[in-house]
């Protein structure tokens, strides 16, 4: 029961228990009922630390008794959400946060542009009881000289760093899904993917003037594309439409995550060599809408220096004297930096 | 433990059950253990009908506990959404139920403009597993006068016939909030909103130029407002902002949500006769924010008309033969209309 529990420090190094789980092992199939409660008295630390994860939940256990499937088949989905600061950031991961909630056996990798960890995200994932590893990404090497010389987006360098921790830490039974914080996921996308042998693949609503984007299924096949970036891209599709397995990352010595906006898919599926055999269509055969490529309207100027220099907002905070105003744009301004 | 469940069919009606919670009672007080899968048995269509709720459930029980309340003091959210059909409804209204679904003795009342209730709406509702009334509102007369000779927003009409339901059928110690189908809320707003005396209030995040619109509270006393909209109106605030008792709106007669776009919020205020003294700040002094106004982009055109008259696609729909393409764009446009 305990072999597979796993402790992460959030900046992604994992601790390995096996001693622990040798005693727990013997003690837990003695006597449950007895030595459990012992068990929380004498390792206090171990209840305390906030991302501590297990895989086999109970949650998870009686997903596993409707699928069919044996506990130790379920595969885990890591989700990977490149982020950065902005004023509808922690609104926007508070929301996202409050779906992924309702997901058993899953990981959350949040990956910030920067150097620094957001404090106040810090804290929306810790609060949330969610699975997760927040970290951040420099420049990565591999971007910078393939976009040579125009600069490759924020949101690739994290993504690189995201893969090369599933790389490094992943179970090879996992799944791996870009997750991106302003989009709406219905909850039943994540048991579509769950199951994926190499990529798995499902329509993604309001994308581009076609109004979706999807794969094209002929007799159960999947022959095509439908999506309003057809020129020059073998995969044209968003990245909330497809899944691929911790196995196939692994396999390959080099995924390329590309530079110019909308083929970033196209590269990343290009460089795991897949044909269109290997893509498995989800959601009815492609006939479901699960996930929706949404946007939120960018927000009135809060960060730090437009919003106290804005007109007339500092001189009404100290015209009304001591009160909760300076605390409460303290706090705002404390989740945009 | 059974007399308080109601039975109400999602047009809004109520079923009185004493007869059988009289049963019911005795039955369960002489044994629980032994009776309760009896009545499973011999009353099968209880379980089925899908807007059944219980106010006293589980989960409810333990935040009584750890609130210290007793169960009959707990108060039930009654949130009101007032929503239309537009491509991004279904997305938007699917993220915000999963929010919805971690909040504990709640009622979700979403309102309709028109007279038909959208099948796909109505079917999100009923898998979500949130008590939830689905109603469907034309133009109330009291708003049309008031407005003469300018129309409304629907909006208005539906949030008429929302109090109007709360009015008949709603607990007096219940809380009414207006609650936006885009907005993002932390699930710790609605606890902060649970016990309303009159009208409670806290923070709203990215509204106008001042990037937050705030009760100002100085020595634990509110004493006026800070937001970008201070001209005409006594109450400037937002309807994420407030949220009011059942008990005071059932002792007004007349409730005016007023017309103009800005100023629904200060009438719907100023006709419930509030002194300043009755506003209850919450969310720590009015100095944390916990829901913010955001909003969607308008998404491309994917309204049954525009989408098939879009250059290219029933033309690419055609030339690729029998595919899912023609299911997955009928069941798009059904979440539509």
């Amino acid at each position: 029961m305990f072999s597979k529990m796993l402790k992460i420090n959030d900046t992604g190094q994992m601790l390995p228990r096996r001693r622990i789980n040798r005693v727990l092992n013997r003690a837990i199939l003695a006597s449950p009922f007895f030595l459990f409660p012992l068990f929380l008295l004498t390792f206090p630390e171990q209840m305390d630390t906030d991302v501590t994860y297990t895989y086999r939940s109970r949650a998870w256990r009686n997903e596993a008794a409707t699928s069919g499937a044996t506990v130790r088949t379920i595969p885990i989905i890591y989700a990977i959400t490149a982020t950065y600061s902005r004023p509808t950031q922690i609104p926007e991961m508070t929301r996202l946060a409050q779906t992924l909630m309702h997901v058993s056996n899953f990981l959350w990798i949040v990956v910030e542009q920067g150097t620094e960890r957001s404090r106040s995200l810090n804290n929306l994932l810790r609060t949330s009881g969610i699975s997760f590893v927040h970290l951040t990404a420099q420049e990565n090497p591999i971007a910078l000289q393939d976009c040579y010389p125009k600069k490759p987006f924020g949101s690739v360098h994290s993504r690189y760093a995201a893969l090369e921790w599933i790389r490094q830490h992943a179970e090879p039974d996992g799944v791996v899904y870009m997750l991106d914080d302003d989009n709406c996921y219905d909850l039943r996308l994540f048991e579509e993917m769950r199951f994926t042998k190499k990529v798995s693949m499902w329509p993604v609503g309001l994308v581009g003037k076609y109004g979706i984007s999807s794969p094209v299924i002929k007799n159960g096949k999947l022959i095509g594309f439908h999506d309003f970036r057809m020129k020059y891209r073998r995969f044209p599709v968003d990245y909330a439409s497809f899944a691929v397995s911790v196995r196939l990352i692994r396999e390959k010595q080099y995924i390329n995550l590309g530079c110019q906006k909308g083929s970033n898919e196209d590269s990343y599926l290009n460089s795991l060599d897949l044909s269109l055999d290997d893509l498995e269509p989800r959601a009815d055969n492609c006939t479901k809408v699960l996930v929706w490529h949404t946007k939120t309207q960018k927000a009135p100027p809060v960060q730090k220096k437009n919003l106290l220099r804005a007109k007339g907002i500092r001189k009404r905070i100290r015209a009304v004297g001591q009160t909760n105003l300076p605390r409460l744009y303290e706090n705002l301004l404390k989740s945009d930096s």
